[in-house]
């Protein structure tokens, strides 16, 4: 069981940055990775799209017979919230290790949450922060071009482009107590530089990639499901679209070369 | 059969930029639209992908025994170019009827396609203007953020993001002696405005939704098909992810209030 792999989805590839970071944190974990770039993105669909589309990816993975499952995706986590309980592993969505991580970080008391649509209309962070800490203020701001800008290479923080859109989402947060603002996506860290610079260096960005991985880390340990390879472990990868330009397109995500190509898989069967 | 609907399908709503032309050319026509809004956008998505759910799209119409089926999506007629020969009724993708009106229209020679990533690498509408017009000379601009502007509503001209990103994808064609640019995808009319001030009043720009219409009337008259109906056609509209706000939004590509609610269906069953 422990040397069985992590299994870890996303509407798309976002969820490459929770992978980079459970790669620094579990170097010796085999994991396998779906994301669902022929139906991407999640985060303007409707909640039972949503729902359909994440049970589809989970069943996926577990005929890969994983030890756990991730859902590196903030709008799944959101919505679907009830999807661990279905299934026979260990899960985690990337809502609570990034929401108690946000808990502990404001001085202020408060803090702000970025997310797609889907995310922002479950105000799903807003009533888990708010029951982690009563006394908690959340603003919410939905970043619809978001995603966009960063599916299409659009994440140079001294773009126009970028900036504007950056600005147009954060700049309500700038002159209130805001300290801590949550990347409620596993898109948004590709935009950490212009987000941190539209929004000053006081406010402490959360990126619930990072956050997960520790969180899996945690789990797998309590459980004893802890990997006993001495080896860098084995990654494999799945989308539901052709992988063409992957390796390029997935090293941006990963931040390092890829040495992988991807498989695709007709997720409509699962 | 002169009294069966037309079928009208695109990725999502864009195509309701068509269906307004037709209600205008064409207004004692049936009209049945589907968009598929569980899977839009097209545009990023591979050749076999887009040729599947096109496949879906204009099976699902069938079903609905219409005489006639219009991909009123610039992705679909680039990529899927042999569709309408697997169908048995009169088929139309943008493609011919948008060619054709801006091989006529340029006066100078030279002339720019603005489409979705997958209409450009296809070059469908260079290939075909190049056939119309051997001496043409085509520019080719792949605009990946307009679709994900105008869902999310960004299409005031004098919006900062709008102004840039439009400016990004034309700004080229301004000081060359292109007069005519096709808007290659039924999106792109809702930026019509933007686009026709960043490349000025002597730019001609082609509507395929338009176009599309012109041609199809004249289709239905040249094979004696034109409805007999004397009354307002009856028209029904129908998506694939749950129908929330879509009388709305919906209005915003038909440029006129609905009084049509859509109803959803299962693409994947078809």
């Amino acid at each position: 069981m422990k040397n069985k792999a992590i299994g870890v989805f996303d509407s798309g590839l976002g969820g490459l940055t929770a992978v980079k970071e459970l790669i620094k944190c579990l170097p010796n974990e085999n994991i396998v990775y779906f994301g669902d770039t022929g139906r991407v993105p999640y985060g303007t669909r409707s909640k039972d799209t949503i729902i359909k589309y994440g049970a589809q990816d989970a069943r996926f993975l577990l005929q890969h017979n994983v030890k756990m499952i991730i859902a590196a995706c903030g709008t799944v986590s959101s919505v679907a919230s009830d999807l661990g309980e279905s299934l026979p592993v260990k899960f985690s969505g990337v809502l609570e290790p990034t929401a108690l991580a946000c808990a502990n970080a404001t001085k202020t008391g408060s803090v702000a949450v970025l997310g797609t649509s889907a995310t922002i209309n479950s105000h799903s962070y807003k009533k888990l922060l708010e029951k982690i800490n009563p006394n908690i203020k959340v603003y919410e701001q939905d970043c619809p071009l978001f995603v966009p800008l960063v599916e299409n290479g659009f994440t140079d923080k001294d773009d126009i482009i970028v900036k504007s859109v950056v600005e147009r989402y954060v700049s309500q947060f700038k002159d209130t107590d805001v300290d801590t603002v949550i990347l409620g996506c596993t898109h948004y860290p590709l935009l950490k530089a212009a987000i941190g610079e539209a929004l000053g260096e006081k406010v402490k960005l959360i990126d619930s990639g990072y956050e997960t991985a520790i969180y899996t880390k945690k789990l797998l340990e309590e459980n004893n499901l802890l990997s006993t390879s001495e080896t860098e472990g084995e990654r494999e990868f799945y989308v539901s679209d052709t992988p063409h330009n992957f390796e390029s397109v997935a090293g941006r995500f990963l931040g390092r070369n890829m040495k992988s190509t991807a498989t695709r898989i007709d997720i409509e069967k699962y």
